[in-house]
This record gives C-alpha cells, sequence and structure tokens, in this order.
C-alpha cells in the first residue's frame, strides 16, 4: 500500500463558509468511484491516503453507486478506527433508489424522503449522524419551507450537524434562508456547485451575494472537469479512459451536448495551460486544483482519486495555490477568457 | 388469491396539496371493514391487491373496530415486507376508546389524548411512525392552540410525518393555521371530508379558499355514499346489504335522517347515472369513483372494498376519469342537480 | 319634528364584541335612504330622533347613495354640534365609483383603495376619522394581508378605530386573523351580516367558533328583511312600498331569485307571528327586531327609517326583547322553522 | 392636438403581481422624453393620449432628465385634473444629481437618501404620494435591510403604497423578503427589468421562482430594444436617430459591447419577423409589444412614446397580443433562438 510520501505540503483546513466547523481544503469524493468502478481496496487505499494526508472530509450521496459508496466508505471508517470527532462525513438526500410503482416518495425533498432518506443512509454508512447533509438538487414541487424543516428536524434529531444544498440556484438558497429566519431556524450552511477553470459562473458571479448576504461555504466538484483539466484528453478521447466509460451514460450525454467541435476549443485552451503548469513544476491536475482553492470562497475541493497516488499528487495543490500571484492568475483568465464580470457594488 | 389482472391502468400519484408527499390517486382505507366484518385473511388479501395495483397510501383510525383495523393492516404490512419508505401510513386520534367511568381523556384533541392515542395506535400497528396522523373530529371545547401544538409534539419526536384533520369546518382550519402561523408551528396538510356525487357542498364550495390560502390537500372517504352510488340499491334496500348491518348503526341513523322519500328521489338520480356509466364501459362504482378523482384538489380518493377483485376493478377509475370531458362532467351536474354556486371573486 | 315620546325604553349599550367599546344595541343606518330617497331634512329628523333616543352609533358606507349618504350624515353631525366623542361613526370601503376606463382602482380591499377610498370618505363626512371602517365585501383577488396592513394603516394614521368585514365568510375572517396575528397587527373586531328571522344560518351557525376563537361583534342589517317582517306584505306587494321601487333593482331580482311561491310560504309564516307579536302587545317590527336582539352575540342591530316616528317605534324593542321567554323564542323557532343545528362541541 | 382614433381597443388592467393593484397593461414612462428631448406641450399631449386609451399607469424616476421628466408629468397631472385615485403614479430612487464633493449621499439606497429623495420627488411631481416607489438598482454597500426597513418607512408614513425595485437579481430580491418576514414588514412588491423580444433570460429564466414564491410582479422597459425591434434599424442607423442621440451616451456604450457584426446579425433576425407583423396586420413595433404582453407575468409593458400617434398605435398591441396563438409565438421563438430552457421541477 503506498504511503504519504516526503514533503507533502501541510493540509490547511477551512471554515465552511460562515459556521464553525473547520474542513480540510482537499477532500475526497465518492462519486462514480467507491462502491462502483472502484473496489473495496481500492476505497481502504484512497481514504487513508487522503486521512494520512490531513483530509478529514469524506463527501458522499444516498445515489452514489445507489448506496454502495456509502457502504464502502463506512467500512473504511471502520477499518482504520478513524475517532469520529476528527473526521466529517457528509451525505446527500434526493435520489432514493429506482423509481417505478410504489417508489413516489424515494426522490425529492418531502419531509418523508429527507427523514426516511437519511435514516438508510446512516445504517449504510454505520454511522449514528453525518456532519453535513445536502438536498442534492433543488425540488420545485416540494415547498421549500417542508425542506428547511425537515433538515432542521433531522438536525434536531442528532443525525446531522450541518444542512447545505448542491446545486441549487442563488434565488432558492436565498428563499431557504428566508423560511429559516422566518421560522428561526437553521439555514443552509453550504452549497455543492461544480467549481472549475470550465466552469465558473455559478460560484464567482450568481452567487457572489450569497457570501455576504448569508456566509455561504462552498465544498466544489470536477476540479479538474471530469479530467479535460487533467490534459488527458489534449489529443482526443483515449480508449478506457473516464469519459469513455459506458457506466458514466450521462457524461456521453455531456459529451453529445457539447459536441466535438467545442471540445477541440478547450482542448486548445488546456493545452495553453501546460506552460504555466510547467513553470510551477507541477501537473496540470494539480495547477487546476491549486487554481480552486485560489478562490477564498471555497471552503473545500472536493477530489476524485481512485488510486493513492493521486490523492498524494493532489496534495500539491495546497502548496502550489499560494504561488498563484495575480500576475500568473491573470493570464490563466486570458487564456480561459471566461472570467465573469466584477459585481458591481454601487452604480 | 386474486392476482393483479392484465391491463390494470398504471397507478396516478399526486402530491398531498402543497406538501411534498406523493399519495395513490386512490388508496385503501380501513373504516367498517379490516379488523371487523372482513377477517384477516381477507385483509391481507385486498390490501396486496392494492399495493400491486400501485397503492401506496393506506388509512386507518384507533377508532375503527375499536383498534383491530389497525393491527389487521400492521400485520398485513410485516407479513409482505413491504419497505416502509414505499408506504404512506395514517391513523386518525378522536375517539380512543370505550366512554364511561375513568375513561374521561380517550376522548377528544387533549395533549394528553394526542400523544397517548398515537402511541398506542402505533403500538397496534407495529410502526415506529405514521406518515400522516388526523385529527378525527373538531374538538371544540379543547383550544385549538394545545391541539395544534400536541400535533407539533409528536411530528418533533419523529413518530408522524404531517397532521391533518377530518370533518372540521373551513374556519377551523384557518384556525388552526392560524395559531401554526403564530407559533413557528406546522400547520394542517390535509383535510379528510366525506365527498362523492351526492355530497359536495363542503369541497366545492365551503373549502374553497382554503386551497389558494393555505394549499389544503384532500384525502376523501365515501366515494360511493355507502355504496348508494354503486347503483346495487336502485330498486330498494336488499337483506344483508352494508346499509341493513346492525352493526353500522349511524348509518340507520343518516337513513332516518334521509327519510324514505328523499331517498327514493335519490335513487332516481342513480338510476339516470346508469346510461352514463354504460357508455364509458364501465361500472356505476368506477364512475362515482372517477368523478372524484375528477376533482382536482382530490389529494387521494380512499376506497373501501371487502375482496381484491373489486380493488382491481376500483383501479379502472384511475383510466375513467380521464375521459370524463366537461361536456360528460356537464350531464352528470344536470342530473345531480347540486353543483354549488361559483365563488364570486370581486363582487 | 317630532319629539321623543314619553315612556320610551332606556337605551343599552353593548361591547363591540371583544373589543373595548360600546355601541347601542339598536343604531341608525344610511343605506338605501339617507342621502338617496329620503331628503335633507328627513334625514337630519331620523338622526335627531335616533339620538334623543340614546342610539350612539350611526352607520354608513362609501357606496351608500353614491357617497350622499355620509355627506347628509356629516350635515347632520354638524348641525346639531354632536360631540365627536359621544358618537360612533362607521363607513364601509369596497364600491368607491362608477366603474369604466380608468377606475380600476375605485373597487376592492386594495391598499390604494383602502387609503384612498376612506380619505375620500372622511372628506364626504367632514370628518377627521370614522369610529369603524368596514371591508364591504370580500375581495378574493387581493390578499388578505395586503387587506390586514392596509387597515392598520388607517387605523395608524389616526384616520379609523376598529376595522371590521361585511359579508365575510367564517374562513375568511379567520384567515384575516391568522395574518393580524402573524404580523402583529389588528384584526377584525366586527362583521356585519344580514340578520334576521328569516336568515339565520350565517349569524348562529357559520360564525358560531368566531364568537369564542376571536371574540367577534356583530352590527346586523335588515332586521326586517326589506319589510317583509313587518308584516306590510301579508296580502301581496303594495304599490309604492319598498319592494316595488325601482331604484333598487336587486332587491326586484331577490324578489324573482326568491319566486312567488316561496314568498307566499313566508308570508304565511309572518302571518303565525302576528299573535305573538299581539300578546307582546307590539308591532311585528318590533317583535322582529327584538328578535334579534335576544341574540348576545349581535353588538347592535342596524334599523333603517324614513320618519321620526318609525325610529321611535323600534326603540320599543329594547324592552321587548327582555320579554322574550325561551318558550316564546321556542314558539318562533317553531313558527319559522329554519333553526340551524346545534354546534356539537365533542362528537 | 391628437384625439383618440375610433375603433382602438379597450384597455386591459391587470394586477401588479400578487398585490390588490391594477395596472394598465400598456403604461407610458418618462424615460429619455418627457422633461428631456420633448418639450412640455409634448409631454401633456403624450400622456393625454395614454390617459384617453385607458393607460391609468404613468412611469418616472427621479434621475429622469434629471428630475424633470417628473416636473412635467406632475404638471400633465394638474393641467388635466386627473383624480388621483384614477391613476398609479411611480417614480425610483438611487441617482438622486449630480456626483461630486458633498454629494456623497445622493445616490444609492440608504435610509437617509431613500427618504430625502422620495420628498424630493414628491415636491416635483406635486404629489402626496406616489403609488409604486422603486429601489431604481441594487446597492451592494447598503445592507438590504436597511433599505427594506426604509422603504416600509416612507410607505408607513404615507408617501408610497406599494416598493419594488428594479434590475435587481433574483437572489437580492428573495434576500429583501427574508428580510421583510423575518421583520414582518412589506416586501417588494414589484421588479421593473428590461424585457424584449432581444432581452428574455432575465424574465423567462432567473426570476422564473419568484413568480411563485413571492408573487413578483413585472413593470416592463424597453419593449422595442432602444427601437431596434421597430425595424427601423433593418438597413443600418440613420442619422438622427436615438441611436445616434449624443445624449443617450450609455447606447454608444451597448453599441460598442455588442459591436456592428453582432448588430447586424440581430438585424437580420428582426427582418425574419416582418412578415408575421404583416400577417397579423401590424407594424413591427406593435408586435414587439404584444409579444411582451403574452407573457402572463409582466403586470405592464411600459412604452415610451414622443408623439400621440405613436401612443394610439401602441395600443393595438392590446388586440394582436390575444391573436398569438401557441403556433405563431414558436414561429418567433424559432426566428429569435432565445428561449430560454424550461424549467426542471424534480430532477
Amino acid at each position: 500500500m503506498a504511503t504519504k510520501p516526503e514533503g507533502l505540503p501541510e493540509m490547511e483546513y477551512r471554515f465552511l463558509g460562515r459556521s464553525g466547523l473547520k474542513v480540510s481544503a482537499l477532500s475526497l469524493g465518492g462519486w462514480l468511484t467507491y462502491g462502483g468502478h472502484i473496489d473495496e481496496d481500492g476505497t481502504f487505499a484512497c481514504m487513508k491516503a487522503a486521512y494520512d494526508a490531513g483530509c478529514n472530509f469524506f463527501d458522499c450521496a444516498e445515489t452514489y453507486a445507489d448506496g454502495e459508496s456509502e457502504v464502502a466508505m463506512g467500512k473504511a471508517i471502520k477499518k482504520y478506527g478513524w475517532k469520529r470527532n476528527d473526521i466529517v462525513i457528509s451525505t446527500k438526500i434526493y435520489w432514493g433508489g429506482a423509481f417505478g410503482n410504489n417508489r413516489a416518495n424515494n426522490v425529492g425533498l418531502s419531509r418523508k424522503h429527507i427523514i426516511e432518506g437519511l435514516d438508510l443512509a446512516l445504517a449504510r454508512l454505520q454511522l449514528d449522524y453525518v456532519d453535513l447533509v445536502y438536498a442534492h438538487r433543488p425540488d420545485r414541487q416540494t415547498p421549500i419551507e417542508e425542506t428547511v424543516r425537515a433538515f432542521n428536524h433531522v438536525i434536531n434529531q442528532g443525525k446531522a450537524f450541518y444542512w447545505g444544498t448542491s446545486d441549487w440556484n442563488a434565488d432558492e438558497i436565498a428563499q431557504a434562508w428566508r423560511y429559516a429566519d422566518k421560522l428561526g431556524l437553521i439555514g443552509p450552511v453550504m452549497e455543492q456547485p461544480e467549481y472549475n477553470m470550465l466552469k465558473r459562473e455559478k460560484v464567482e458571479l450568481e452567487f457572489a451575494h450569497l457570501y455576504r448576504e448569508v456566509g455561504l461555504g462552498l465544498t466544489t466538484f470536477s476540479p479538474l472537469r471530469l479530467g479535460i483539466l487533467s490534459g488527458k484528453y489534449r489529443d482526443g478521447i483515449p480508449e478506457g479512459s473516464r469519459l469513455a466509460q459506458t457506466q458514466v451514460e450521462f457524461i456521453a450525454g455531456l459529451w453529445k451536448r457539447t459536441g466535438k467541435e467545442e471540445f477541440e476549443a478547450i482542448a486548445a485552451q488546456v493545452r495553453k495551460l501546460e506552460p504555466i503548469a510547467e513553470s510551477l513544476g507541477v501537473s496540470q491536475s494539480v495547477l487546476a486544483l491549486a487554481w480552486v482553492l485560489s478562490n477564498k470562497n471555497v471552503s473545500s475541493a472536493i477530489m476524485g482519486a481512485s488510486k493513492p497516488e493521486q490523492v498524494f499528487e493532489n496534495i500539491q495543490a495546497i502548496a502550489t495555490y499560494k504561488k498563484l500571484t495575480p500576475e500568473i492568475l491573470a493570464e490563466i483568465d486570458t487564456v480561459l477568457n471566461n472570467k465573469p464580470p466584477a459585481i458591481v457594488e454601487r452604480f
């Protein structure tokens, strides 16, 4: 098993938004991997590598690998005997299982599914509580007030410490705070959006007021935009790569939407980032992760990894992001050409 | 045991009023049947038929068959191993047992009876919680605030997800919301009234503002008005019919109130519905159920059934109500001659 | 000018519902009369007679005689130099003037019309404030919260002391209290319904819970049901009677709705009340008024009068209602055959 | 002076969002015209034409023509003796005057500027109150709570009936409601965004949840996108046109941003709308206005006009929008190719 290499930068811990909770700036996520195409031993190895490197936050969801991701993570926690108070565990409630007859309430953000879904997730994780529970998507058919009340209920029962959202719009998060404030309840502390060099608008523009108004924390996913920012598709899509996997059909869907030509334009941009990574002495993946960390509104960047070595390499980003001077960031902005306009404070 | 026939229409799931919970448009109720004049095997057979047909909602009450209805339903859930998150179970609290000395607190909507009554109901059902708990009648001697607080208490304890009312007046429901809003508590989400072709005023007129003001959902009972709308009393009341049973004395009371002559007038109307049912190719019972479903404020129509075949027949209403064109509905209104006046928006 | 006769019973003052305001049990209303078919001198004479007999409450509305009723009442108050603190003046806002282009906001219960309508009414009345302001009808297109806020606004500006409703449903009054309580505002203290021997259900049945829940006061109108209860139509409708007036077209409408036959049935009932009135030594009009006053939920019965003598005769009801024993009231119920069912306190 | 032509369609009045106020579906705005490049007589003529055509809503702002727009509108109201309760007048507070030394508080949404700015606007308008007062832009340096409180202050003082926003983001509007609800205050009822065939995203996508959550009403501006949609720039930009005016420098800015090539692409689209307008028998301007009105979330489309004839022509849109069938709207969408994606209710 891979052991922690010498000279790894020391982990940084950031507050989760305006809350008092600290999460490692880099954390490990279970999406598409643990419980899925990575076997149990692979899961254990990656989680141990992350833990050894100082990651305290492990991110999951009831829908990842149909619950198997939670099962695998739960086993790892047991196996290594990590103290519950040393780690931060999350799960997300929305998609509770296969659809069909009699399954009408296994999806969405009703009081029933939030309470039952979290109970089932805790059983799979073999835990009494998670630290963070997310609404995995907005549910525009359930009143936001019902959702706010249900997350407060599970917090009051001791089954979670904080609640947040994933892929919600800014105004929906504000509405959740509206009901929370009106009722004297706890509002959503964090949001989990996609954030990377190729997808910036939501985090840098749409959410801008929320950092000030509600102290929103971010736990971002997809730092490499499905691997694209690692540079491995610079010359096209190789066989066996993640983008080519049949199991991830929706990525194929994304692929089709994006289109071959647009992908080539993106690949060209990514190639222009090569010399910047080189000059910093890191891989493009590390540069991409470091770039995410350079945004102070990011509480934690959730990384994927299928091997411990990847985990250790990613940790370099902790050192690298501190080397991203305003000049380098401006150079990257020029390459990307997607920097959202600045927020006007007063017209 | 009867198995689900070919070609049964697919179940429809509707939101319970403005809540995020989904209930099957047709559901099975335990009143006067399960635990009562239907034995355990009959209960099991009907519940299985309903579940197989996509019904996810089973309605009970502490008073149905003096608690035996809950016992029988609880056994069925165990027997078939249905997942708790796939089904929606309700009970109703008001009449907690025989009256007499020392039973003063076994009736009504005091904090004591709501909490104790629900605990006993859960024990009979062998469940940790119900999805819905109802105030089975208004109690004008207990302050509504006490009742609102008590139902919130059991929800906060995790013993129910939503609460509602049964046979309350519109203004009493509005008062319950008044206390709920004032105190930041959860208001009654649903009401369970009688609703059928012969009894329309409460649902179509009296409750009209509540759909707009509080998003009230309805789970209606007595779609056949004690069987009258099935057409089986078209030529009088046969021996052995439900209306003739001694155990249902209050029906006899109803009978007296209604009077022989008025009953004959109703029977004449019901006979005029025969050709409409025929032209749709369904029984009068299915027409009556379909008519209830055609009201979009109905979240679920609770049906009774003493045999699985009845359940399967009733399911036809899911297909039939979609065939009720405005013209057919107007024709039915002409026959019934009881359509409530339209609500004036501005005078 | 008619002067107050000897031996008139002393006026009784009742609290307006649960409020601290006292209103005379009999009061004078401007509907269809003052500013309309009664000239200024006639208005003055009736108002003086009522005042002299101890009536302190004069009821008006922006729509009565298109505002002329307020103008005439305002002149009377000036003319007689009544002290402002001795009298209780009301008006009602809803119908602010002729409809048509550019008049879209002169009707209903929007903030704009309530504030502007009351300002215009006060100008017509030559007053700085009214004691009571009513929402003359429900407006189901304006949010109740907006209406509650607007009435509180005019109260806060010192332009009215209390607000209430007229011809609202029980559940709409409860909703108004819901918003008032939620926002810490003043709710509607009184409702003005029609109430008389021939129209009882709203006051005796529908509003029953409101007396207990919000302490609703009633200022009732139409004690004689458009004169029918005076007995003057016992043999048909004479020329020149109020029912025959062309100006009151909507009464003709009512007439048509009721139908000749139904009217005859009513007239027969009214004839059966004759001996009861006789045995009490009063006219049928006085009996009808006294019957209204015998309901303790009535704060004030608003009477109409086109001559001072009528006013003085009506005052007899103050003495007569005290003679209505349970036996006599039961006899009247038998004649009327319209007593609403008793409210069930606990089932 | 131009008089109202025969056969003009009758004006339609719509509720301002979920409020009880009714505004004419077409209304007249003072931006860039009245008090500015249109002289007083021109202002009077246009306002009279609009009033005669049934427009009841006139829109202004403290910054339009540096306050001269309010002065001119105020004079017109006086001149024609319109009744205050027949018309709806708005103004907007944000830019209170030239910048520079000692003017630090004449801009933005502080309590000081809102109260002082509105007082000065009312003096210019010669009115005691406006119906609507807007925050003309968001001010991200003033706490939203302060702004919400200040607008409630002027409403409580009777200086405005409703308040709203202009060019705010969806989440900022939601935040304003959050503070309003928390404090029991009145939230922003309406928003004034640009909305036309060429600018749809904010109204159709970004604000989508607000219609449901807070009942937001829209008073939209720029139906012709600076005249572009009238078709008058189909062959380029003529001398003397509004786009060429030096006084509207920011339009030049827009021009630069858009770029010659993009403008040509837009002009090509606009040319494709010609046959649709022709088939409906109206000008392209009327088609553009009618298209705005076909969105049911638009309470009022504010039009500009420098001549009465233009006002009368625009009124045709009231008849035209009713002819926009789903097929024609789909055809327009195909030409424009900018229809925002549908909102996902449940993922």
